[in-house]
């Protein structure tokens, strides 16, 4: 990683992806140099900010005052904040002002959001004349360590599913500016923070152990956040550039995410109840003890990731979920759906301990059962 | 090109674009044999056909038992045939079947139909699940030359205009079965017949002198016909393969299409008064006449384009277009809105002979209007 001239603060990763390469810039003070930014690398001089009724207030002015002093004339979006946002009636609604808004090829979206945002406004990019520039502000912990990163992109089916509609859409630039996390409300930044653990735990034992002693400066701000932020895309850019369009090595990303999809769906994705976050954090501890389960890894792994997790304020068991929980038959059968089960077995991302997991395609619906029956409170 | 072994008369076009490479199979008797030829090239053994009212009733029977025979289970969707279906209406249906009938990447989309059928299929392949595999079956001439090849998907936004909204997906394969051009009338044959010739002035002045002398026998059917269409889709290909996203010389393909497609917005698109091919084949003479006013060009290749054209039976004036055309100032209107003028400056495919054309990106606009009015009926 280099630190950038004009600011030392400011730490930059290059997703190397040939013709599709970009960076990712990391630091505080990046939405007031977006317009500078974005000016440098593309040609066009015309932009359309998607971003939701949330962020426009905080930061909606700041951009389109930085664009303007760069010479970027934009139109500007603000949708309502939420999942439901995902969806094709928005889709049509942004392709056609981004279209009003004389978007051409050379010309750029920005999304400025989080994951909602980013993935309806880089779907959008990747469909207006076939594809116009992308540039994604992430005002969320979760959508700087995950989502802006790595092109996909899209909308829920309303009748079959999350993220079943979208393209894979690399971003031109992505802009983590790290000020915007300071009005992110404790719960947000420990969700986000799952995130950045997992990149641990999928194969950094040494930023995980690294995040065990230096977690606290992390959560209040100043350099450890930026180091841990550029980490986390860094470690996310190289399994992307790895594998561009999830054929192989790319399902890691999905450490503890089939459990946290479970869990999501069986409380109808009421974020009062669980978030996206906290979800994967209880399906990390429950992905390595499973594992242990499985006599893959020590369950003194397992217990050291939810030690972690638990010290940083995350949920780390299915008991801490308010509210009641469908029965272990539900969680599978929403685990099965997602995953498509062949000849009774499964798909799972496990571990041979800490950033030791790796893709096992023949894991017994049975033992995942048995499994789920026994965690449930 | 190489023939097949299993079939002689059945020729093979290949697009070396990577791991997006494939097959354009052309010849008779290809949709009896489209289940076996998908069942040996793709993994998956699930397709959704997408087909219109007037081609569902000639060929989907044999489609689907094709592909029973090879193992394929198919879902069937049924849309109304005309441009009008290019909707994110019709769309938004098409991805909810697609993925009723749980096809997953492996699986694919089939578009059986004309150039309407093919795009829609293939944006809705391209977007269900981040790409699904995507097979063409194109029922009209001008699909199987044109538009089955090289990727371009799309629909059109209500508002702002034609294939605005789409995304670069290659077929998988590209079954041309020259049998069913046998059902085309006349008209139509010859809309498609202006594509082929458009290969031919854009730069291959041989493969022209070819047509002048063997145009009879293409329309009759048989082996010139099947040469016919191979050549045609090797032209293209080569464009495709040599600028995949149009970036550059991929625009030679529009020669005679900026005229063409202001001669279909001033007939609102009727296509009891005008039909693409139609406007292709005007716009093609009028490129090589207005290359000639800019000295670019001699009179005689325009007259020449003229004659061909003429004899195959296609209109080559805008006197022939039936009803009342707007005025000069209003086809020139047409044309800025398509092109972007850049200080009173166009670019436009000319030309310097049979086969010689080339992207002229200085066009004077005050030009091309004198031209339109000394030509206007």
């Amino acid at each position: 990683m280099n630190a950038i001239s004009s600011a030392s603060s400011v730490q930059t990763v290059h997703v190397p992806l040939g013709e599709r390469a970009y960076d990712i810039l990391i630091g505080p003070g990046l939405i007031a140099r977006a317009g500078a930014e974005i000016a440098s690398r593309l040609k066009g001089r015309k932009a359309a900010i998607i971003t939701d009724e949330n962020v426009a207030p905080l930061y909606l002015e700041a951009v389109v005052a930085s664009l303007n002093a760069a010479g970027i004339v934009s139109a500007e979006v603000v949708l309502p904040a939420g999942e439901k946002t995902k969806s094709f009636e928005h889709l049509i609604d942004v392709c056609d002002k981004v279209l009003e808004a004389r978007v051409e090829r050379n010309d750029c979206v920005i999304a400025l959001g989080g994951g909602v945002i980013g993935d309806l406004s880089g779907f959008a990019a990747g469909i207006v004349r076939r594809g116009v520039r992308f540039v994604q502000v992430p005002t969320s912990l979760l959508a700087q360590v995950d989502s802006s990163v790595g092109g996909k992109t899209g909308i829920n089916s309303s009748r079959h599913g999350k993220n079943l509609i979208g393209v894979f859409h690399q971003p031109d630039l992505v802009l983590a500016d790290t000020d915007v996390l300071n009005t992110l409300s404790g719960r947000e930044f420990r969700a986000g923070y799952a995130e950045v653990a997992k990149y641990g735990l999928i194969d950094k034992p040494d930023f995980f152990a690294w995040l065990e002693a230096n977690w606290k400066s992390v959560f209040t701000g100043g350099s450890a956040r930026i180091e841990a932020i550029a980490a986390s895309c860094q470690a996310k850019a190289d399994v992307v550039v790895a594998d561009e369009r999830e054929t192989g090595q790319r399902a890691l990303l999905n450490l503890g995410h089939t459990f946290g999809h479970a869990l999501e769906a069986a409380t109808a994705y009421d974020s009062r109840r669980l978030v996206h976050g906290e979800g994967v954090a209880i399906g990390m501890v429950l992905a390595h003890e499973f594992s242990a389960r499985m006599n893959l890894a020590s369950p003194d792994d397992a217990r050291r990731v939810e030690r972690h997790l638990k010290e940083v304020g995350l949920p780390t068991t299915m008991a801490e979920i308010p509210g009641e929980l469908p029965p272990a038959e539900s969680l599978m059968e929403a685990i099965a759906q997602d995953k498509k089960v062949k000849s009774g077995k499964l798909t799972f991302i496990l571990t041979r301990g800490i950033g030791q997991s790796f893709v096992a395609d023949d894991v017994p619906a049975s033992e995942v059962l048995s499994f789920l029956r026994e965690k449930h409170p």
